[in-house]
């Protein structure tokens, strides 16, 4: 299968796109993450700061999930199945809620 | 082709998910919109209470924009090849930034 064929290769899939980009700390945000991955049945998840939650491949090449609560910061985000990493990182961050005299960006 | 097909038959392709589901007023989040498209080289948009937006096919399945800016409330965002609505509506919400005493939800 394809996790057989990405350790044979060493090789990653590569995230195609995701979001949102971000999240205010208290996570639980839903987050979809484009890519190659075909393989309904497959047990996805994903990992953000190695914090790993559950992942539905809703359509091929999209699976959705919803992010964990984590610190403000940027930290890795990563595609795995059956718990072993197939994806390269991407970068995700944690945004401190805004003062009141400074908006909050979603950018 | 697909849009031939949709007229004859006066159906529509069904998003699948979307996110995020919102923005606040200013707009130029980036959203992606997952569903039935498939057509490279088609001309994609994505409408936000029929203000258009162009779309980018990023692999099949999934469109990336930037949504407008827009008053805060609800607002219905479809999917259009060119210039002609191919999906049904789904709800965008353009959310205002909170009080300095109540925390903006992302939800």
């Amino acid at each position: 299968g394809a996790l057989g064929m990405l350790q044979a290769t060493g090789r990653l899939f590569m995230v195609t796109d995701y979001s949102p980009e971000w999240s205010y700390p208290e996570g639980g945000v839903k987050v979809l993450i484009t890519g190659p991955w075909q393989e309904t049945g497959s047990n996805y998840s994903c990992l953000f700061d190695q914090i790993s939650v559950p992942a539905s491949l809703i359509q091929p090449g999209v699976l959705r999930c919803y992010c964990p609560a984590h610190d403000t910061g940027l930290v890795t985000l990563q595609v795995a199945v059956s718990n072993q990493i197939i994806s390269n990182s991407v970068v995700f961050e944690y945004k401190a809620r805004a003062l009141p005299s400074l908006p909050s960006s979603q950018h």
